[in-house]
C-alpha cells in the first residue's frame, strides 16, 4: 500500500539524512516516529524500493529495544530479509529484546540450521521457552499468546504482589491484570491492578482473588479467544495446558487483530477466494491467482448444468423465443436473494448470533421475508412480462420468480448449516456457490414451470 | 439466539428459584454470574419467552451497581422495556451507576418527557455530562466515548497523581492510562499507569508524560477510533473537542466491538443489505424485509437490460440455439470473477491495505491475474464448445470467456474506487450490483462476439 502523505514526508527527510550521513539528525528524527508507523516506511522501502540496505542502516540507528519492538511490526517476510543479515550475535540480541510471541514467530521463519545455531547460544530456560511457543499449529491460541505475564504465587501478600508488578513492569506485555498461579503452576485466580491498588497491603491475594477465571486452552482456535475477549471485555486472557496449568496471555491488541484477520478470512472466503497470507495489494501475483482460480473453474462445470438444463427444454424454448429475455433475470434474482440469505447466516455463525439450534426458527422466518421477496419481485416483472410475451409468458415469469427466490433463499439459508453440520467452515458457502447452484436450479425450475403452462402439460 | 446449554440450565434454575420465592437460593446463584451472561438470560426471556416480570423480578434481586451493569449489556429495546417499568427514582440511581456512555444510550431511548423528569432530578454537573455524552450523532467517536476516565492536572508530582488514581479507581473506565490536562482542560500528554508506578515519586507528570498523544475529534467516524486502537495497540483514546480541550475516552473493548460491529455492516453491504439494527436472529421480519427489497427490485430492473440485449441478438441466437446453452456459464463466470475482484477492493480500503492512491498500480496486477483466470476458464470450457455445437461454438465461447471475465474483474476492481470518488461507501459495489452489471455486459460481449464468428462481419 501508497504511504500516507506525513509518512511519505518522513521517509523522504530519513533517507536524505542517511544519505548525507547526517547520524545526529536521524537521533533526532528517529524518536518521533510510533513503531507502528516507522515500521510502515521500512516495510515501504523494503517492497516498494526494494532498498533493504537503507532499512538495516535506519534500524541500526535505534537503540537494541526500539529496534526488536520496531521489527515485530514488520511483516514475517521483511522481518526474515533482515534477520538473514544480521550477525548472530546480533539477531540473538535483538531476539531477546522482542515479545515472547513476536520472537517465536520470528524463529518459526528461520531455516533450521540458524534456528540450531542460535538455540544453542541461549541460555536454557529461554531456549525452553522459545522452542515451547515455536511448536503451537498456526490459528491457536498457543500460537498467538506470550509468556510475557505477571505470574503471583498464592499465598503473597497485595504489597508483595506490588512489588512483584514493579519488579516485572518492564518485560511484561500487560501488568494490569495478574495471574495468581499455586505451587504446581497450576492457574489458582486472577486480580486486576486497580483491585491490588485499592486493597490493605498486609491482606493475601489469596483472599481477593476472583477464583471463576475465563480461560481457554492452548490448542483452542484463536477465533474462540477473541470471541471471549470480546463478550467479556477482558484486557488479556489467561492460556492453559492440558493440566490446567498457566502457559500464557493473549492481551487485548492481538485479541482484536484477530478480529480483523478474521473478518478479512471470511469475506475472501464469502467470495470463494483462499486465504492470503499478506494484503491484497502485497501477496504476490501467483498467489493471487491461484488462491481465485480453484473455484472459479470448479464452478465453470457447475455452471454446464444450467446449460445442460437449457439443452433439455429446448422444444419449449423454440416455441416461445420471449422466455430466453428472462433468463438473466430469474436466475440472478434467485442468485442475489440467495447470496444474502447465506451472508446473513455466515456472518450471525462468525458473530456468535446465530447458533445452530437457531435453524427451525430461522427458516420459518427466511420463509416468510423471502416469500414476501419473490412476491415484490414477481409484481416488478409482471408487467414487463406481459410487454414482451403476453400474458401467458408473464404468468410464468412471475410464478417463476416466486418459486426461485424461495427456494434461493431457503437453499443460501440452509447450506451453511448443512457445511457446518459436515465439519466444514459455513464461510464457505460463498456467494459463487450459492449462485452457482441456484443458476442451474433456476433454469429447471423456470422452464418446467414454462413448459407446463405453455403447453399445458 | 438460542442460548448454550449451560446458561440455558442456569436460565431454569433462576427461573425455579424465583417461582417457588427462594430468595436466598438467587442471592447465592446471581452473583456466579458474569454479566454478560446474565444479560444474554434476561434478553432470552423479554424476547422469546414474553416474560418482563421474571427480568425485572431477577434484577430487583441484584444490587444496584450490578443492576445497571447487567443492563447496560442488553440491547437498547430491552433496556427501554426495563426503564420504562422503573420509577423514576430507581431508574435515576440505575442511571447513576451506569457507565457515562451507556448511560447517554439508554437515556436517547427514552421519550422526551420522561427525559425532563430525570434531567430536573439531576446535579447540575451531571445533568450537563449527561446532556452533552447524549448529543452526539450515532457512528461518532463522541457517541461511543466515556467520561470516566482519570484526568491528572498539570503539574502535579508522581506520588499526587497516584493518589488521584486511587480516588478515581472505582468510577473510571480505566485507570491504566492517565491523561494529563492543562488548566484549561487541553490535553497535554499522556501516561500509564504502568510508567507511573516505576517513577520518582517526587518527578512532576509533565516530565514524564509522553507530549506527542494520538487523539481524536469527537466527530470523527467511529470506524476511525476502531483503526487507531488496532493500529497502535492503545488501551484508550482520547477524544477531543474542537478547541482541542480532552473531553472522553474510548476504551479497547469498545473500539473492538466497533470492529465486530462495522465488518457485519460491510458484509451485508455486500450483499446489499442494509444496516440492521440488531442480530439477523432478532430483528424484526418486516425491518429484514425491508432492508433486503430495494436492491433486490432495482436490480430486476437492471437485468432487463440483459433480456433487451438477447431480444437485439434474437437472429444470431435463433441462427445458432447451442449459443444459449453457454450463456449462463459465461454470466456466471464473469460475475463470480467480478465479485472477487470487488471483494478483495473493498476489504483492503476497509481494512487500511488499499488506499486510492494504490489504483494504478492494483489496475496492472488485476489486469494479469484476471486475464490468467480467463485464460485458464476459457481453456476448461473449449472442450465442452466443441461438443455442443462445433469449433466455430468453442471458439466463440472461449473468446468470450476472456473478454467477460478480464471485463468483469476489472469492472468489479474499479467500481469501489469510483463509489470512494464520488462520496459513497465503497462497500456498495456489492457482490448483487457487480454481477448484474457484468450480466448485462456479458450478453452484449458474447453475441456480438458470435455474430461476429459465425455471420462473418
Amino acid at each position: 500500500m501508497s504511504l500516507s502523505e506525513p509518512l511519505q514526508e518522513h521517509k523522504e527527510t530519513l533517507l536524505t539524512a542517511l544519505e548525507q550521513g547526517q547520524r545526529e539528525r536521524l537521533d533526532e528524527l528517529l524518536p518521533e516516529l510510533r513503531a507502528a508507523d516507522l515500521s510502515e516506511i521500512l516495510e515501504e522501502l523494503v517492497e516498494e524500493e526494494d532498498d533493504l540496505a537503507s532499512v538495516l542502516s535506519l534500524l541500526d540507528c535505534l537503540p537494541l529495544e526500539r529496534r526488536a519492538n520496531v521489527l515485530g511490526y514488520l511483516p514475517g517476510e521483511v522481518q526474515l530479509e533482515v534477520a538473514q543479515s544480521m550477525s548472530d550475535e546480533l539477531l540473538l540480541s535483538v531476539l531477546e529484546e522482542m515479545g515472547s510471541d513476536e520472537r517465536a514467530d520470528l524463529f518459526n521463519l528461520l531455516d533450521e540450521d540458524r534456528q540450531e545455531v542460535l538455540l544453542r547460544r541461549m541460555a536454557r530456560q529461554e531456549r525452553e521457552d522459545l522452542k515451547r511457543l515455536a511448536s503451537y499449529e498456526e490459528g491457536t491460541a498457543g500460537a498467538i499468546m506470550t509468556s510475557d505475564y505477571v505470574a503471583i504465587p498464592s499465598g503473597m501478600t497485595v504489597s508483595q504482589a506490588m512489588m512483584r508488578v514493579r519488579q516485572t513492569a518492564p518485560d511484561a506485555e500487560t501488568v494490569y491484570q495478574l495471574y495468581i498461579v499455586d505451587p504446581e503452576g497450576k492457574l489458582a485466580g486472577t486480580l486486576s491492578l486497580r483491585q491490588l491498588m485499592v486493597a490493605r497491603p498486609g491482606a493475601r491475594v489469596d483472599d481477593l482473588m476472583i477464583k471463576d477465571v475465563i480461560r481457554i486452552s492452548v490448542d483452542e482456535a484463536q477465533e474462540e479467544v477473541a470471541r471471549l475477549v470480546a463478550r467479556y471485555d477482558l484486557l488479556a486472557m489467561p492460556v492453559i495446558d492440558h493440566d490446567d496449568r498457566l502457559v500464557g496471555i493473549v492481551t487485548h491488541d492481538d485479541a482484536m487483530d484477530v478480529v480483523e484477520s478474521e473478518a478479512t478470512e471470511d469475506f475472501h472466503k464469502g467470495m470463494s477466494i483462499g486465504q492470503l497470507e499478506d494484503g491484497v495489494s502485497r501477496v504476490p501475483l501467483w498467489s493471487l491467482y491461484r488462491k481465485r482460480v480453484t473455484w472459479l473453474v470448479l464452478l465453470v462445470f457447475a455452471n454446464l448444468f444450467s446449460g445442460a438444463g437449457i439443452a433439455y427444454f429446448e422444444d419449449t424454448i423454440a416455441a416461445q423465443v420471449a422466455l430466453v429475455f428472462f433468463l438473466p433475470l430469474l436466475i440472478g434474482s434467485g442468485g442475489n436473494a440467495g447470496a444474502q440469505a447465506a451472508t446473513l447466516m455466515v456472518r450471525g455463525m462468525a458473530t456468535g448470533d446465530v447458533g445452530v439450534k437457531d435453524w427451525g426458527k430461522l427458516l420459518g422466518r427466511e420463509l416468510l421475508v423471502a416469500g414476501s421477496l419473490g412476491l415484490t419481485m414477481a409484481l416488478a416483472v409482471a408487467p414487463i412480462g406481459v410487454m414482451r410475451g403476453g400474458e401467458a409468458v408473464a404468468m410464468v415469469v412471475a410464478t417463476s420468480m416466486v418459486t426461485i427466490v424461495l427456494f434461493g433463499s431457503l437453499l443460501g439459508m440452509c447450506l451453511p448449516f448443512v457445511l457446518n453440520r459436515v465439519g466444514w467452515d459455513p464461510a464457505t458457502a460463498s456467494a459463487p456457490l450459492v449462485t452457482t447452484l441456484i443458476d442451474a436450479s433456476g433454469v429447471l425450475i423456470y422452464f418446467t414451470i414454462a413448459t407446463a403452462v405453455l403447453t399445458g402439460v
